[in-house]
């Protein structure tokens, strides 16, 4: 790839010259002389120093410090990802269906789409222009899959889930499985059988080994542009709004409502039936039981110590309420 | 579904029309007039009161607040789970083995199996009456599932895993993997095979890609009636007595003895070679570590606070010792 | 199998007769008199007493406790782990390629390969001698594997990911999903295709669940003798040192690198961007969030407790500053 189509593909400003070609894009540590890299800060001018990098992205403030072919863009980390895609070949398919792929008659492909092999579509399912169904996937009964979507090997989409344009879903994710519904009956568990949905909006981003369940009744919704990281449980009747980034080991509970554009950090656990106001963010290992404010941050949790003095201090913690006390008697002795 | 059957499945009193077409079972929110709701406490009534339902299942106590087509039972919500399996319709099958399944021949399956497509039944295993194993899903050698069982897509059973009937199992779970178990050797880790079993019991319901490992030497045991939800890791030797309830994200480390009717809220973790006692019950996010009463409740973990306070309750976590001292100071000081 | 056969292979002195027939290696607890048992401590005596078990492993200080026949070795606890494989029998598989496997043309498979049932092998794949591919399996593109591997049935290799030898993955892992990275552009995620690899060493152990991210420009790098257990997400571009072991539900999130044999407990989450020097022990439950000494042990939360004491604990907690202002109050009254 020639830099100077990279520049123009960026909307850059192009310092160096057109024809360089680029080998690989790297980071300033790997780099040679054939690649190109990026910087965002100072913070990684020592680098840039001592790398053997050919070409650049930065932005003008940090035009100077490098005097090699460089393109110079407002934003240099959001021009590294926009370039990133032009590097990732190895996903790529022609548009076909795997011999050992097997499709039900009654599900409709559109153009364009590609199902690897070994993967199951079944009656009534609907792919989208340009979709990749990849091996080993699975779509259920009356499924739809927008178009230019991205299925990596052996995802499950249940019968009955519905899925926009342009999502990505890493391996083995399961997507609207049943909720965990079950009536106590006399000290054992009935099943409710989940009859919602699952609806997924268009430029979602689901990680591996994730599981989003289908509605109870109601439908559970991930709107447009949520990024969602690994081996998060997202329970049924969860509503998630657009934009939020959920990162890996999230768990939440059912009927949960997350607003817009919050962030939730690694491994954090959110009860059922609360709901995160737009813009929410949560630090990460947070236990969340209470709806929240708009824009505000929640924690929960102490904070890590070597672990002597970790087991004096919860020695400490379990009796706080002891010192509590004790404290009162002073202040009552001290009054008096 | 016509009403007057419904009643007569939930063995419930008709008031209203026997020949009411109920088209969904429906939220309150989203019902239309040919669908059937059901609330279960006053707090809903307001809801009931807006909803544009065509008929109801409710309680003696509540029969009052709606004047449609109605149905009397002692326990609405058991109801509702009850006649819910009524209206899934996409998970039907035939009894047929899909053409690109792969069945070993020494495998048996009992008659109305369905083996959907590109599943793997491994020689010498056993599937039950009426059982179904959708698609994708691999069953090993000498393992067994009993009667009337549903494996979603992609479930991996391994070798000599012995599953009861009526279990459920939802998609990408895995049952009967090697338990992690090593010898340390000079630095170096040695695998301890793991030839333990798992053994499933009869009325078990499996979340989501919750992986159940078999034991090292004796069995992995899951019994009657234990219900699991998504993404819960199961150590090997691990035993889950009758009618315990697990929700998501939980783990449980290894040779810990759950007891019956249990309920771990989600993201607990637990500790090995540990007791449960029966009935205990574990608030959401708690670390378990030592064994518990017979019907306690126990937690652990602090509660969130906004970002601001929560930093300054940790600063003054980490000294709680100090502070602990100080108060003795002062005890000693005032005393004197 | 034959006792004299045992003694032979784990290099112990047999204390009676070399053709007694083992028929199983089993707990204390189970054994009957046709099987082998081992005793580590004497914290087993009473155990040892009860069983019926007919032949024993034990150390040298312990044969004295045991009158049958037994085998006495320097680390019976490593002795019956290097036994355990010899009586592992359902995991044997001829070399073959099962005829509904789909491997590309151009994949190349050594000598004593296994490949199972509807697994797929990518195209330009390398598998190394007695490798096997369970079913349902996916390796993806230019990903190689390599030599006496067992990849368990539903786990997905991703393209350009690398494998050493004697690697065992567990069912449904993924390995070289895309890491979670995406820059923000007005309000909506930018997706950063992720270039770079997974690279895994020699003798790892790879969990049921576990899911591994490839890296962003650079590697994700897992290094010899690393194991892992269910359930783990390591995010990109981490790195885990050789001999550590990562117990189950631990989250790693990205860039942090973990030293050689640590032992990081369940249910941890590592920040991101952080160091684990080497040889660091963490607690089950912590949250890491800063970079660690060698050799250390770390912790973060605190003590289980009943629920109604919890209660309190956690009502007191929440007012720790406002507890610390007035000891700090009363100190000044007391020096006043």
């Amino acid at each position: 790839m020639k830099l100077g189509a990279i520049a123009k593909a960026l909307d850059g400003e192009l310092l160096g010259s057109e024809t360089f070609e680029v080998a690989r894009l790297a980071s300033l540590a790997s780099a040679t002389e054939n690649d190109l890299s990026f910087i965002v800060s100072t913070r990684h001018a020592d680098a840039l120093e001592r790398s053997r990098v050919g070409a650049m992205i930065l932005g003008r403030d940090l035009a100077h410090l490098f005097a090699g072919h460089r393109i110079v863009v407002a934003d240099p980390y959001l021009a590294y990802a926009r370039i990133s895609a032009a590097f990732e070949e190895l996903l790529h398919e022609a548009p076909s269906v795997h011999p050992s792929a097997c499709v039900h008659a009654s599900a409709e492909l559109a153009e364009g789409v590609f199902v690897g092999a070994n993967a199951v579509i079944e009656s009534g399912a609907r792919i989208g222009p340009d979709t990749r169904v990849m091996g080993g996937c699975f779509i259920g009964k009356q499924a739809t899959v927008g178009s230019d979507c991205l299925l990596h090997p052996n995802v499950v989409v249940y019968h009955d889930v519905h899925i926009g344009d342009r999502v990505v879903v890493q391996a083995s994710a399961v997507l609207g499985s049943d909720g965990f519904g079950f009536a106590p009956d006399g000290g054992r568990w009935t099943r409710i059988h989940q009859l919602g949905r699952l609806v997924v909006g268009n430029d979602v981003e689901i990680g591996a080994g994730t599981c989003v369940d289908r509605g109870a009744l109601d439908d559970t919704e991930i709107h447009d542009g949520v990024i969602i990281d690994n081996l998060v449980h997202i329970a049924h009747n969860v509503s998630i709004g657009a934009g939020t980034a959920i990162a890996g080991c999230v768990g939440i509970a059912g009927s949960t409502t997350i607003g817009e554009r919050c962030t939730i950090a690694g491994a954090v656990s959110i009860n059922g039936h609360i709901d995160l106001a737009d813009g929410t963010r949560v630090n990460g290992g947070s236990v969340i039981t209470k709806s929240t404010q708009p824009g505000q941050g929640y924690a929960s949790g102490t904070p890590m110590q070597e672990v002597g003095a970790w087991r004096r201090t919860a020695a400490r913690h379990a009796r706080l309420d002891e010192l509590h006390k004790r404290v009162v008697s002073l202040e009552k002795r001290i009054a008096s």
